[in-house]
C-alpha cells in the first residue's frame, strides 16, 4: 500500500521532513489557512513553501493565469517525467511527419511547427529586450526623482536632463539649471543646512513610498513576484511544477516592482528578477504553441532558453547569459537549447541595444578600457582577492541564511511590510549622507571601475586630482594620495561595511531582489582598501579600476559559485578582454575558498531553506545504500498496491483509486508470480474507468478490468462485460533490482529525469522508489555524515 | 547464442556493415597482413578503421606506450560501461574516505587523493602551453626558412631578425639586412628573373623537404599521430578505447610532424592537432595518478579538460576553449569537468603568455582595434555573409568527404606519401606567386583582420594607399579604389579559390592537418570581394576587418557547426568585443544554412566516413521501433546464452566461454523461468575459474557453479565441491522491457553511457541490446528514412 508516488495530497509530509524549520510540521495537502496570501511575506526568503501559497492565492491568479488545458497530466508541485515528456514529443512530431506527407498545407504547417521554436526564441528576446530597457530607462527616472526633478521634462532623469541642457563641458554637467534638486525647488535655496536637511527627508521618503508600493503589491497581488526567483527557477526546470509563477500577473506585477525596489535605493540589483522576469515571457509564449504549451518537457527547454535571454539584457552579456543558464540554472540543456539560447540571448541584447536606455549605444554596461598590461606578480593579490572573495561569498551565505530561518521561525516573518519599510529607512537614512551610497549602485560601480583620467570629471578621481591640482597632472600613480583620498577612502569603506552588513538583510525579504550587483558592489570597496594599501609606497602602482573589477568577480563567485559564465559575465560587462586571467584566477580561487565552508551557492541554499525538491547534479551521492534501502514499502508496511493484469475487476480499481492517493499503480501478472508487465497512471485510470461506465454496454462494477494484450475469446465469452484497458497500460515502466546501489539510482533519477522507478528481484516486483523518496534519502544521508562533503 | 557483445573479435564485421565503403568487408579480427602500418595512411581521411591499424603498428608502439596495467577490464577498441566505471570510482573514494579515519597519513594521502585532479589540470596546462609555444616559434621559424635566413642568428624567424636590427622604421622593417633571401645569399643579387627563380625553386624544394619528413615519421613512428584527430578524440571520450591514440609516441611524433607540416605551407591548421597533442598529455599525466589511469571514465573527464587547454593555446582563448570542449568535442561534462577545464585551459594560457612566441604579451592572436561601432543596416550582409559561410561549409564537407571516400576506394590511397608529395608541391608552386598565399596563412589573417590606417605599413594596406598618395590621406572609405586594390582583389580572389580547393584536398591526408585557420582563411578572401562590390558606390563605407572576421566566423561555423563556442573563440582571438551581435548573427546563419544540406559538420562526418561507435548527442531518433525490434538474439538466431544461478557446471561455463565470444552472460534463476538475477562479465568468470581450478581443493570439471547467496547446506553437502561465484556477479544489470520504444533506449545509451543493456518482459530475460546494436539500427534507420532528418 505504502511506497508508491505518495505526494499527491500530502507533500505537506514531505516538506516538513525535508527541511528542519517548517513552521507547520503537519500539514497535510491544500486546505489550509486563508492567511496564506501573505506567506510568501511571511515564510521569508526567497518563497514559501509552495503548497500554502497556492491555495489562497489560486483565485486570484486564476483571473489572468488560466491553467494550462490539456496539459492536466502533472499536479501542481508535482515533478515532470522527464523520459516520458520527450516521448511524448516524439509522438507529436511523428504525427506531423506523417500527415505533412499527405497535403501542401500539412507540409507548411509541419515547417511551421519545426520553426516554432525559433519564433519562440525571437518573441521573448524581443519582449524581454523591452522590458528590460524600459525597466532600465524607469528605474534611472525614479532614483534621480528621491533627490529632485528636471524642469525641463518631468520624465527625464537626471543624465538625461542635463544632456538636453547643451551644457556638456565636465565642469557643468553636474549642475545644470534645469534638474533642480527638491530643496531648491520648493524653498529656492539650493545651499545650507535646511536645504540638505529637507533634501535628506525628501529622500528617505521618496525610498519609504517606494518600498511601500513595491511590498504592497507583491502582497496583494502576485506573492510569487518576491525575491531573486533564481532558486524557484531552477526547482522549476528541473522538473517542479509551480503554477502561476511565472503567470502574467506574476510578470506584470514583478516588472512594476522590480523598479520600484530598486529605484528606493535598498541594496539590491535588477539582475535575478530579470531572469524571472524572461523565465515569465517565456511561459507566456509557450502558451502560443502547443508544442510547448502541452509538453512540460518542451516548455523547460523554452524556459533554460529564457534565462539566458534574462542575464544577457540584465548584464549586456548575452554569451554570459547563456552560460549562466548552462552552469547555473538549467538541468536539461541539451545542445539545442544551447543554440536557441544563444539566438534568444541575441535578440534580446540587440532589442536592448536598439532601445538603448544607456545612451551609449554599446551592451556593455560599464565599459573600461585599460591600456595597462598586467604584471605576473600582480597574480598574487588577485589570488587574495579570491580568497577575500571566497571568504565573504561564505560569511554572506551563513549570514543571510541565518537571517532568512530566523524570519522563518520568529516573530519577525509576521510583519513583512514592516520589515521592509524599516530596512529601507535604515537603508536611506544611512545612505544619504555617504555620496558612495547615495546614488544607485550601478552608477557607482561605473565609476569605480573605470580609471581615473586627468580628465575625468568622477567625483573619485576628483578626490585624486584635487589635491595635487597645482602639479603638472600627468601621472597619477606617481602621485601622492592627498587628504581627498583618504576622506574617498574613508566613505567607501564605511559604504562596505554598510552595504555588506545591509545586504545580508535586504536578499530574502519580499520584495524583488537581485544579488549581483550588490554582491559587486560591497567587493569594490573592499578593493580600494586593499589598493590603498598596495598602491602606498609608490612606485609601480596598479590599475585600480582593474582591482574593483577582479575583486566584484570574486564575490560574486564567493556567493554564486559560478566559475565560468562569471568570467564571461565579467568581461563582457566591462570589455576587459586583456584580464580573463586575473579574472578566471580570482573566480576559481574564490570558488575554491567558498567551497571549503559550505558545498552551496546562494541559491542552493535557499533551495534547501525552503525545501524544494531539487535534485542537485552537484551533489555527488557516495554513500553505500542500495535500492532495497530506500524502495517503498518498507519491511514493516503492507505490500505494494498493485493491479493484476487480468483478475482485478473494476470496483477493486475504484475502491484502490479511493483509498489511496498514489499517482500510479503498477500492473502485474498475478499477485503470486508479481511479475510486471506494466505501469499505469491513476489520472488515466480515473478517467477511462469513468469514460467506460458512461459510454461502454456493460460495464459494471463485476466486470473484470483486463490489461492483457487482446484475446478475442476471453473478450466474447466473459459476462458480464470486459474492461480492456492496455491501451492506457506503461509497458515500458523503468525498474531496477533491489540490489543497485543508490548511487547508480540518483544517477539514473538526474540523468533521465525520472518521476519514479520499480524495484525489482528475479524479475519479481518488490516496491517502489520515487524522485521524493530519493531526495529524502539523500537529505538523511547528508546529515548523518556531513564530514564527507569535505572529499569531493 | 548470438546477441550477445559480439563485437570481442569480430569488430571488423561490425564496421563492415556499418560503414559502406569499407574495402574488406569479410575481414574479421586481429589477424590482417602486415601492411597495416601504413593504414592509417592508405585508408585515407583522418584515420583507418582502427583495428587494422592497431595489429602492425602494436609492437612499435609498446615500445614506449605499454598496455595500462589493471585497466585491462576492456579490451582494446571496445567502449567503457560509464556507469559501471562511476561505481567503481566511488568505492576507491568510499575506501579512502573510509581510511582516512584511521590516521593523519592516510588523511593525507586521501587529501592527495581529492587534489590529485587539479595537480593534473595543472601539469597538462602547462605542458600543453610549453608545447604550443615551442610549435609556434618553431613554425615561425621554419616556414621564414623557405624563403631566407637570418645571418645573425640562424634560429631567428624573419620577424625576430629583423627586430633586432633595430631598423624599426615602417619603410625599412620589410628589407632589414640581417634577413637573406636565399638567392641572395646564394647568388648576391636579391632582384631579377634569376633571382625569382631561384628563390621559387628553394621554397618548393623546402616545402617538399618538410612534408616528405612529416609523412614519413607519421608512417613509421605513429600512423595515430595524422590527421586533426578530433573525429578519434570525439570517438575516445564518448567512452571507445583505442589504445595508443593518446600515447606518449604519438604525442611526440605529431608534435614534430605538426611543425614540419605547417611550415610545409600545405593549407592546414594547426588548432585540431594542438587538441590531440594536448589530449595526450593528458593521457601522459592520468598514468601518474592511479585514480585516472585505472578508471577509464575518470580518465576521459580529464582528456575533456585537456582538449580545452589545447584549443586555449591553439587560439589563446581559454573560455573559448572550454566551450569548445563542452559543445563540440566531450560527451560526458559533469560541471565538476567545466571547473576544472576552466582551470586547465587558464594555466596553459597563462604558460603560453609566459613563453610570449608572438612577443606581444598578448593573449590575443589577432588583434584588432576598431573604433567604428556597426550598423543595423549591416546586419544583412552579415547575415548573407552567414548564409556564403553556410553553403562554403556544406560544399566543403561534401567534398572532402567525396575525396577521402575516393582515397580509401581507388588506387590513390595506396600511394600515401606521394600524394602528400603532390599536394604539397602543387601547393608550393601555386602558392609562391601570389604574395597572399605566400606568407604563413595566419599572418594573412592577421593582415586581412587589420583595419587598413593611414600609417598601416601592410601590404594590403599599401595598395589601398598608393594610388592615392598624392591627395590627403585621411579617410580612407573615401578615397576612390586605386588600381592597386583591384590587382590586390585580384590577388585576393585567386588566392580564396586555390585555398578553397587545395584545403578541400588537403584535410584528410596522412599528416598532422587542422582545419580552422584554412577554413577562416578561405572566407576572408570572399569578405573582400563582397566589400568590394559594397564599397564601390561609396559614402557610409565600413570596417573591412570587420567583415574579415564574421566572415570566417561564418565559414568556421558552416564547417564545424559550432555557434557559441565559435563566436567566443572568435572575439578572444580578436578582442572585438562590441561585434558579438554580428558575429552571433552569422554564426547561427551559417549553421542553419549548413544545417539544411545535412545535419553533420565536418569532424561528424569523418567519424561516420571511419565508422566509430559514435552515439551523437545530436542525433534525434524519431522511428517508431521497439527494444523488441533491435535486441539479440532475433528470431531466426539460436537462443541467448545465458548461465542459470545453481545448475551450470564449471564444465559448461568453460565450453561456453570457448564457443562464444561475448563479452559476459546473463545469470538466469534456471532455463525455464528466465527470471534474470544478474549479469557476468566474460573477463571475470574466465579469471574466477581459471584460480579456483588452481588454488580451491576440490573444484573439477563437474563441479556446479553457484551465483546464489550462500547457502551452507548446499555448499557442504555437495559433492564434488561447488564453486561459488555471487562475488564477480554484477547483480544490478540494466534492463529495459520489449516495448521501451527504442527513442527511450538510445537516450538511456546516452545518457547513461551504458555498454549493453538487457531486455524483459514480465520479468522474463528475452534478449540484449549492447551499444553497437543500438548504432547499426540508428544507422540502417537513417539510411532507410533520410527525409526525416530535415524535421529535427
Amino acid at each position: 500500500m505504502s511506497g508508491e508516488l505518495q505526494f499527491h495530497t500530502s507533500h505537506g509530509h514531505y516538506w516538513a521532513s525535508y527541511s528542519v524549520e517548517n513552521r507547520r510540521p503537519d500539514l497535510a495537502g491544500f486546505a489550509v489557512s486563508s492567511t496564506s496570501v501573505y506567506v510568501c511575506l511571511l515564510e521569508g526568503s526567497t518563497g514559501a513553501t509552495p503548497s500554502e501559497e497556492m491555495n489562497g492565492t489560486g483565485n486570484l491568479m486564476d483571473f489572468l493565469d488560466e491553467p494550462f488545458p490539456d496539459v492536466g497530466t502533472y499536479e501542481d508541485f508535482h515533478t515532470i517525467d522527464w523520459l516520458r515528456e520527450k516521448s511524448r514529443d516524439t509522438d507529436r512530431h511523428r504525427k506531423i511527419t506523417t500527415k505533412s506527407k499527405e497535403s501542401y498545407w500539412e507540409l507548411i504547417k509541419s515547417l511551421l511547427d519545426a520553426w516554432s521554436g525559433w519564433v519562440v526564441m525571437l518573441l521573448i528576446g524581443m519582449l524581454t529586450g523591452t522590458l528590460a530597457g524600459v525597466i532600465d530607462l524607469a528605474v534611472d527616472w525614479m532614483t534621480d526623482l528621491k533627490e529632485g526633478v528636471c524642469l525641463s521634462a518631468l520624465y527625464y532623469s537626471r543624465e538625461q536632463c542635463c544632456w538636453t541642457s547643451n551644457e556638456t563641458t565636465f565642469e557643468d554637467r553636474d549642475k545644470c539649471p534645469q534638474w533642480q534638486k527638491w530643496a531648491e525647488l520648493m524653498t529656492g535655496h539650493s545651499e545650507g543646512a535646511g536645504a540638505y536637511v529637507l533634501n535628506y527627508f525628501l529622500y528617505v521618503l521618496w525610498a519609504l513610498l517606494f518600498s511601500f508600493l513595491a511590498v504592497s503589491l507583491v502582497r496583494v497581488f502576485a506573492p510569487y513576484a518576491c525575491g531573486s526567483g533564481i532558486p524557484e527557477i531552477k526547482t522549476i526546470l528541473s522538473g517542479f511544477i509551480i503554477r502561476g509563477y511565472l503567470g502574467k500577473w506574476t510578470l506584470l506585477i514583478k516588472t512594476v516592482t522590480l523598479v520600484l525596489a530598486v529605484s528606493s535605493g535598498l541594496s539590491l540589483g535588477k539582475e535575478g528578477p530579470l531572469v524571472h522576469v524572461a523565465c515569465c515571457c517565456g511561459n507566456l509564449f509557450c502558451s502560443l504553441f502547443s508544442k510547448y504549451s502541452k509538453n512540460e518537457g518542451k516548455r523547460r527547454e523554452v524556459l533554460s532558453a529564457a534565462a539566458a535571454a534574462g542575464v544577457s539584457v540584465a548584464f549586456g552579456a548575452p554569451i554570459g547569459g547563456v552560460l549562466f543558464s548552462l552552469e547555473e540554472v538549467s538541468y536539461y540543456f541539451p545542445l539545442k537549447t544551447l543554440w536557441r539560447s544563444f539566438f534568444a540571448a541575441l535578440v534580446a541584447a540587440f532589442t536592448l541595444r536598439a532601445i538603448n536606455p544607456f545612451g551609449n549605444s554599446r551592451l556593455v554596461l560599464f565599459y573600461v578600457e585599460y591600456h595597462t598590461p598586467w604584471y605576473m606578480a600582480e597574480l598574487v593579490p588577485f589570488i587574495l582577492l579570491g580568497v577575500f572573495g571566497g571568504l565573504w561569498g561564505a560569511l554572506f551565505i551563513r549570514g543571510n541564511i541565518a537571517w532568512c530561518r530566523r524570519r522563518k521561525t520568529t516573530l519577525l516573518g509576521k510583519y513583512p511590510v514592516l520589515e521592509v519599510i524599516v530596512i529601507t529607512g535604515i537603508t536611506a537614512v544611512l545612505a544619504f549622507p555617504n555620496p558612495y551610497t547615495r546614488r544607485s549602485t550601478s552608477e557607482l560601480i561605473s565609476e569605480l571601475f573605470n580609471d581615473c583620467g586627468a580628465l575625468e570629471s568622477s567625483q573619485l578621481c576628483d578626490y585624486v586630482n584635487n589635491p595635487n591640482m597645482s602639479r603638472p597632472v600627468d601621472d597619477i600613480p606617481d602621485r601622492p594620495a592627498g587628504p581627498g583620498v583618504y576622506s574617498a577612502l574613508w566613505q567607501l569603506a564605511l559604504a562596505l561595511i554598510f552595504k555588506i552588513v545591509i545586504t545580508i538583510f535586504t536578499f530574502g525579504m519580499k520584495i524583488p531582489s537581485g544579488l549581483f550587483i550588490p554582491s559587486m558592489m560591497a567587493y569594490h570597496h573592499h578593493d580600494w582598501i586593499i589598493f590603498k594599501n598596495w598602491c602606498r609606497p609608490g612606485a609601480d602602482c596598479v590599475t585600480p579600476g582593474l582591482y574593483a573589477m577582479v575583486g566584484a568577480a570574486a564575490c560574486l563567485g564567493g556567493v554564486t559559485r559560478m566559475t565560468v559564465s562569471l568570467v564571461v559575465i565579467m568581461f563582457e560587462l566591462t570589455g576587459g578582454l586583456e584580464y580573463i586571467v586575473p579574472l578566471m584566477a580570482a573566480a576559481v580561487t574564490s570558488k575554491w575558498v567558498a567551497d571549503a565552508f559550505g558545498k552551496e551557492g546562494i541559491y542552493e541554499s535557499h533551495i534547501q531553506l525552503n525545501g524544494y525538491p531539487y535534485l542537485d547534479v552537484r551533489d555527488e551521492f557516495t554513500h553505500r545504500t542500495l535500492a532495497t534501502d530506500v524502495m517503498r514499502p518498507r519491511r514493516s508496511e503492507p505490500p505494494l498496491a498493485v493491479l493484476t493484469q487480468d483478475s482485478t475487476t473494476v470496483e477493486d480499481v475504484e475502491t484502490l483509486i479511493k483509498d489511496t492517493d498514489y499517482n500510479g499503480f503498477p500492473v502485474v501478472v498475478s499477485r503470486e508470480s508479481e511479475r510486471l508487465i506494466g505501469f499505469v497512471q491513476r489520472r488515466e485510470l480515473t478517467v477511462a474507468i469513468k469514460t467506460a461506465r458512461q459510454k461502454q454496454d456493460g460495464v459494471v462494477s463485476s466486470s473484470v478490468v483486463y490489461f492483457t494484450e487482446d484475446n478475442p475469446q476471453v473478450a466474447e465469452a466473459c459476462d458480464p462485460q470486459p474492461l480492456k484497458l492496455r491501451r492506457i497500460l506503461n509497458l515500458s515502466p523503468f525498474t531496477v533490482t533491489d540490489h543497485t546501489p543508490m548511487e547508480t539510482v540518483v544517477d539514473i533519477f538526474r540523468k533521465l529525469g525520472l518521476r519514479q522507478c520499480l524495484v525489482t528481484r528475479s524479475g519479481r516486483l518488490l516496491g517502489i522508489i520515487t524522485k521524493k523518496d530519493v531526495l529524502r534519502h539523500m537529505a538523511q544521508m547528508m546529515n548523518q555524515d556531513p564530514e564527507s562533503i569535505m572529499f569531493n
